[in-house]
């Protein structure tokens, strides 16, 4: 298929329709260096924007006193309802589109959410939109956070603007028209990107996919995999690398940055163009004749040839078989138009990447933004700063003090981090480990067995990964680590729900999947005395892998006796109160609800005993068997899916003959479906593992079920 | 430190105690190029041979027809019973090891295990034990097939020598004093190296870190996480690339190979000199100093001088931080010995990649090796060529059978696999499927989610990953795939206990990971028929995921009826036979070992039920109350790990009050421990998963122990 020309019949009868004033003639374009071969036909239902699309929205935002602003903050942005309408933009057009989008998230982040990452894509997402044709063509963000002026762009402001509603924020995560796929833990776009393309070609259609993916990413292995696939099954797509230059991931800024420059911005177009790649695709064809040899030297000459004067980085991607574009600076609009024009208007040329140079801090007019979001984006506040602020201490930031205690007594403690981000709890656990602490960024696998190879050298390792991001390393935990009985200390932060990031980083699962593993010993604190007690307590265990979770959320209490060190037995649990009518078990920060129910059921008279379990495995059986004998119900409750602590126990009193003597066990776990972003609370209600429903369960159990509906109403 | 000199005492003292035909003076290594900056004075045990430990070992094979053969087969392997045995043997004898070691393969390999994969790594074995002094330096093996010469080198050959006992043969996973970290799943060594590298570091020693991997484990995204997060941290350690030429992944194969001509030779022993290492050590302490700018420029330049002359895929390794090295005839110990000598000789240089090219077909002296591995490799044998012969049928011939009729019927079919290797029976479905089957090899993560993405492109993918293997992809199956509720069709192939290939190959856990996922059916057929339907069922479904397990080992009979296609209804199990003193419900493979029970508990006169549960999730929850209401007594059995199955009836029974009104539950799982490798029957055994321990746990609950314990004598 031909690049359509310049007499396009849609741009043309936009431009008589189009009566607004930012409807220029096209003419602009030509002279900016707009490419002639825009391909506006690909598309039968590309529409002309009428002039009622493009009046009169007047923006009224939280930051203008309550009264009506007269004049639109967002002109452009008020009429792109969907990407249809940027089609017959001007290139002035488009970079005030771009302004709109800063504006308008600048004033969306003075609520509670950060949208300093999408800063970095602003011009990139008009461009993408610009050029390809979403929903037909495929456009796939794999970084949840860079994904917002792309929502802005197609149909979600209004969504967006409800300040508060965290729910509709979530909403990034779930497929839908314009997100042919959902980011959860990054990562996924180029291999989900190169399925389409295949089911693409397979079933004859033409549309294009574009994935795109940042610095961050490329960390994850899963990356890697992909584009070595991508190169090797030769499909066409585009993958577009976000490559950002930004202050809080310091490891990302120490490798050598790619310099933009008018050398490089041209020699990105002369990639991009026609010619070029016509030339490469002939030397693919005609090497494949001619056999290996030739091959490799005409390969390198290309490649060296174009290497040469690239960043570095770029011959990666060449030897993973993908052709590089770049860098080309990703807030130059123009440049951007160009090189995807050129991208998407070839066909049969494999998959492409193009390097995009961004800035998070780039050029907002409010400029307090940055400020806000600093906090936003990082966590509450440091440890060391200021203890006692008006917002909670959480169990990350106690967590990080119990470890600095232990350092202090045991060198041979190391911390390796990984996941998509840090906790700012962790920075000062950071500072004070220094050469000790290693934050591997988006690499689990290599961070679990990273973490078995310190062991095996002599040193006492704390992994710190979040509870959902172990999954990206199941296989090494298994294998690298239980196995092998190598110990290595798992730190599972976020566990169970986690608020508004909602199910793609909640951690449902970790309780279950990782004590069906034989070695493995599972603990859990409810509280942050515990919780320092378990860092204690996996400091000294040097025999085999041990792991502990602790949820998101703040602290249960204080306490000011943090820093006694009492490491807890293995498998040793604790009763918390005596009771006789009905016996909770929980595991983790659901002892703190049994607690609740506890305080709800003692105020109908009914005796209740509470206890903590702290150990999965290996579970404390004599208090199992105190707690059987001496009740006739048991409660178990985790903040966990089906198969974990409630199994572990089930299991033990089936085979004890417990089960058979009688004690009627009732397992509470988290419900068989994901649980979307939402307030806390919310999420817990939702759940049914507040203190209520634990009551409510007590009291179903005891046969007083009016009781129980009264006070689920 | 700087390298040590020729007059160095312990060369010297060996010289004159050793006494054997084979301790040539050193003269000879000076005249072929052997580098003079040997190192023995690194460690302070290195001990001199005796003849004693030369002489007399007569090797008696199993192909001396019983007769002692008089003249010793492998002289110089004889005598080595340990790593430092090398230090002092000449070129000459080297090469002579060398051959012995294919002797000594090619002698084992008339057993039932190939050694094929090892035969690239011979020379290689011997010059990493020659310049490296294991077990001080660290020697990491990646890929357990290619760990036997090193395993003959290192003291267990006669352990290797006992043909048929598994148990022994898979002890390569094990970590033991030449082997500082278990091979598993392949693809971990870099990342333990690394481990181990820092913590020398930190703890101030000096031992040497060597990584083997091979180009199988470079389709593994671990290894890019590894490699990018060794050149980060720079600490010192050697990656040897085995880059193989091998017929058996035409996949590896068309990818442009390094060829090995003089040029190469010169090149990569030039790279590996000190002056061409402190050159670019130099430079890269200057550009700390100067900034990033020029960094870049000296860094390109450094590259690309040395990548225009080096192999496709150079670049790639230097982009990651690795020094690249070659390539290098892996099976030129000359060149080997002085790249690994020069290599061995420099501290402080950060991660070094030796890229090495090997043969596996080299030059065997019994040419008939190669083609009795070939069926030991690659399974028993394909479908189509042979149906009937002396070996049984395998479940994967009956799921390539069922899979090929479906694709027949719908062309939206495709297939990803993904996995260490392929097993022959995928060949008839890969034949016939064309482009529509796509093998991603070692990129599992990859291939989850590029089955995602094809589903989202309209058709209809099933995934085939062996059971273990699936845990490297488990965040993809919950992120990409269950929470998007994508229907893509997971195969678990080798699911349970897989006989001599042991623990690390084990599918225990997958009923566990699978099952705690909100939208995904899991089912497992219970024979061969049941198979053919479940492929059927998943092809029809097409709202959500579905997994299915089927374990390794032979079918449990022969139908005829296997190509009516007969979709189970979803949730739907099935009842056996109807009994009514106890009730076994079976998941999976365990039907047939239900059915076993039934058999010998039917002769003690004990009326039993059978039920096949089919269904994991969702679970057929008629059956069960149909089961529990009927019965005092019910038995799950499973073959995998705690929190699967098994928890999910008892989590529906306690819910819906079944285990109150009586019935008494007992699970029968694997134990809480990692099966060895074993004969199949002895490892059920070992797991108490026999028909006779299922019968024995139900005269246990009958209250019939002493035939419960005659049962099990």
């Amino acid at each position: 298929m031909a690049a359509s020309s310049c007499q396009n019949p849609f741009r043309i009868s936009a431009n008589l329709v189009g009566s607004s004033r930012f409807l220029l003639p096209k003419v602009e374009l030509s002279v900016v260096n707009f490419p002639p071969n825009v391909e506006f036909s690909r598309l039968g239902f590309y529409r002309s924007l009428t002039c009622k699309e493009y009046g009169g929205h007047v923006h009224c935002s939280s930051n203008t006193d309550g009264a009506v602003n007269e004049e639109a903050l967002t002109p452009i942005l008020d009429m792109v309802d969907n990407p249809m309408n940027l089609k017959n933009l001007s290139l002035k057009e488009l970079k005030q589109l771009a302004d709109d989008i800063r504006t308008e998230l600048s004033i969306m982040s003075k609520t509670n959410k950060s949208f300093r990452p999408s800063l970095s894509v602003v011009e990139l997402a008009v461009a993408i939109h610009h050029v390809f044709h979403a929903p037909v063509d495929k456009i796939l963000w794999d970084m949840e956070d860079q994904t917002y002026p792309h929502k802005l762009l197609t149909g979600r402001r209004a969504c967006l603007n409800k300040s508060g509603q965290v729910d509709d924020l979530s909403s990034y995560a779930c497929r839908n028209e314009y997100d042919p796929f959902g980011a959860g833990h990054g990562c996924s776009s180029i291999s989900s990107g190169l399925g389409m393309a295949v089911a693409r070609d397979i079933k004859g259609k033409r549309d294009r996919i574009v994935s795109v993916i940042s610095n961050e990413t490329t960390m994850a292995g899963q990356v890697y995999e992909a584009m070595s696939n991508a190169g090797y099954l030769d499909s066409n797509m585009v993958v577009i690398l976000n490559d950002r230059h930004h202050s809080s991931n310091p490891k990302l800024d120490q490798a050598p940055k790619a310099s933009i420059n008018a050398v490089s911005s041209t020699l990105s177009k002369l990639q991009s163009s026609q010619f070029f790649r016509k030339f490469r695709e002939v030397a693919k064809v005609l090497t494949k004749r001619i056999g290996r040899g030739m091959h490799e030297w005409a390969a390198k000459i290309d490649e060296y040839a174009r290497g040469m004067v690239g960043p570095p980085g770029s011959t990666l991607f060449e030897e993973l078989g993908l052709y590089y574009i770049g860098p080309v600076d990703g807030h130059n609009i123009e440049d951007l138009l160009c090189v995807l024009h050129e991208v998407a208007s070839l066909d049969s040329m494999g998959p492409v990447l193009v390097h995009v140079v961004t800035k998070e801090e780039y050029a907002v007019e409010d400029n307090q933004m940055g400020k806000v979001s600093e906090e936003c984006v990082e966590g509450p506040f440091t440890i060391e700063a200021a203890p006692i602020r008006s917002r909670p201490q959480t169990y990350s930031d106690h967590f990080a003090k119990a470890l600095i205690t232990e350092a202090e007594i045991d060198e041979d403690i190391v911390v390796v981090h990984a996941g998509m981000g840090m906790e700012t709890s962790f920075r000062a656990l950071k500072d004070k480990l220094r050469d000790r602490f290693f934050d591997v960024g988006m690499a689990e696998q290599h961070a679990v067995t990273f973490s078995a190879g310190l062991a095996c050298g002599g040193l006492k390792p704390f992994c710190i990964i979040p509870a959902s991001f172990l999954q990206r390393a199941y296989d090494q935990v298994v294998h690298d680590v239980d196995r092998q009985k190598i110990p290595v200390r798992f730190v599972l932060t976020s566990a169970g729900l986690v608020g508004s990031d909602g199910a793609t980083h909640s951690g449902a699962f970790d309780i279950t999947f990782m004590s069906c593993l034989p070695n493995m010993i599972v603990m859990a604190p409810s509280d942050e005395i515990e919780l320092a007690r378990m860092v204690s307590t996996a400091a000294d265990i040097e025999d085999r892998p041990v792991c502990f979770r602790y949820p998101r959320g703040a602290i249960a209490s204080m306490d000011p006796n943090l820093h006694l060190r009492e490491p807890i037995e293995v498998g040793r649990g604790r009763l918390l109160v005596e009771g006789k009518d009905i016996a909770l078990l929980g595991f983790g920060s659901m002892v703190q609800n049994c607690l609740r129910a506890h305080a709800i059921l003692s105020n109908m008279g009914i005796d209740v005993t509470v206890a903590d379990a702290r150990f999965c495995k290996p579970l404390d059986i004599k208090l199992v068997r105190m707690l059987c004998k001496n009740h006739k119900f048991l409660i178990t409750v985790e903040e966990g899916s089906i198969g974990g602590f409630g199994a572990h126990v089930a299991q033990f009193i089936s085979l004890d003959g417990l089960l058979d003597a009688g004690i009627k066990w009732r397992p509470i776990t988290l419900p068989d479906n994901y649980i979307e972003g939402a307030q806390p609370n919310d999420q817990l209600a939702a759940a049914g593992l507040t203190g209520n429903h634990i009551a409510a369960t007590a009291l179903n159990l005891l046969g007083r079920t009016r009781d129980a509906l009264l006070l689920m109403c």
